[in-house]
């Protein structure tokens, strides 16, 4: 090779879930549930460690919950909630959380979501909210998940004193393919992408195209642990990983307008 | 919970590469090689590990390469080649393996590869073919992935006396996010997607949507191992997955065209 790059793919890989992680109440310190629950697993952070955070505990915690009872839907929400078989009220919450509604059909309703993201119901989610709730309630996104990863990070290096990143993950359908994966909807710390481009093959040649979603795969794995019918893992420690590009978040997974092939 | 679904998702997961992995030629025997490197590496696999390879060196293996200088373009090929700026013998390749183009532009042409898989040059790659090749030779994804799974998987399965699942994961691009990820081109012994849909969540309330990409989340978690820019760590094992839905081939993983939100 004629460049000095070295691969920084590890040998090996460790994820673990934090157990006997409690269920998260508006107004929770996250930093301090975590660290507990660090400390009382015995789990001892080490740098370079990347906490891949469940969405629905940070939105919790930040208490994006609505009060469908609250929620009046307009005449265009009460519309497509007819055309997509959904309660008008969330309806109206979703869109309201959008700059668009990408596909609609019976049971799908497919936005921009006004962060960028691509994703069913905006990412809204009315399974989980609480105990005995009968889905009155709706939960959104956190406001501005880079942030909420930063402000993670920040309380997590300084309470253990080591250099970690944290990746705010949910799970999206996918264009093409069937079913879920894990997707990082904010990041710190780490590069949520790595461009490759101009780095030599094992032969000597240019890379043609090689920008990886690096935050979008650790938060796949961390998925394989967290499940989705529970809040019971929502905290996943991933260790062994290496990077050398500068940090990124999470919003430089979204591919801008110009450059999206699929419009 | 009514139910006595119990969540499966592991506490912790370990993956691994395999190291000093051979250069692979074609017509090698892909199990042998594969057992080799896990015995000198002393790792003896385990019921229930899952062995993740990557495309390019099952398709040496299958010798699924074409010699470019054998290949006449065609009209087609050279007009399409002239508009995103490739070799019209490549664009000639990547069109036979192709069922239509889905777009085209400079640098870019996204296809569905004739077993349904949307992505960029139906997978044809003309890196890292081989050593002082000059880019002359296309390497192919293989003949069908999931019979090159499910053949990795009984002889695995044979050399080492466990039950394991097999996923052959390459990179793919996405419509909405920037970056490439791990996905399953094939899979054997593991279920390749998981329908949650009708399990209850933590508060009895039936999941809404909930069809997990299984293979997906497995084969991103392994390429953060792999890398992308030289063939030194090919396979990565996976340990500590479980999982009760019935076994899947890749193939499930594609997405109906009649299911398609985004045609």
């Amino acid at each position: 090779m004629s460049s000095g790059a070295k691969p920084l793919q590890p040998a090996s890989l460790q994820l673990s879930a934090l157990p006997d992680f409690p269920l998260v109440q508006p107004g929770d310190d996250l930093v301090a549930l975590i660290a507990a629950a660090a400390e009382r697993s015995g789990m001892a952070p080490a740098d370079g460690d990347v906490f891949v955070v469940a969405q629905k505990i940070v939105s919790k915690a930040e208490n994006r919950i609505v009060d469908l009872a609250s929620v009046v839907p307009s005449a265009h929400a009460i519309a497509v909630a007819a055309a997509v078989r959904k309660d008008p009220r969330l309806v109206e919450v979703i869109l309201s959380e959008s700059r668009r509604i990408v596909r609609q059909r019976p049971d799908v309703l497919i936005v921009e979501h006004r962060l960028g993201f691509v994703m069913a119901n905006a990412g809204v989610d009315q399974s989980n909210v609480g105990p005995a709730d009968g889905g009155e309630h709706a939960l959104l996104l956190p406001e501005d998940p880079d942030r909420s990863a930063e402000a993670l990070r920040a309380g997590l290096q300084a309470r253990f004193g080591v250099r970690i990143g944290v990746i705010i993950n949910d799970s999206f359908g996918r264009a093409w393919r069937r079913g879920t994966v894990g997707v990082a909807l904010g990041a710190a710390g780490l590069p949520a992408v790595i461009d490759k481009r101009g780095e030599p093959d094992l032969f000597g040649r240019t890379l043609r195209a090689t920008v990886i979603g690096y935050a979008d795969e650790i938060a796949a794995a961390a998925s394989l642990l967290m499940g989705q019918a529970d809040e019971g893992r929502p905290v996943v420690i991933v260790r062994g990983l290496r990077w050398s590009a500068e940090a990124l978040p999470g919003a430089a997974l979204i591919r801008p307008e110009a450059e999206d092939m699929f419009r």
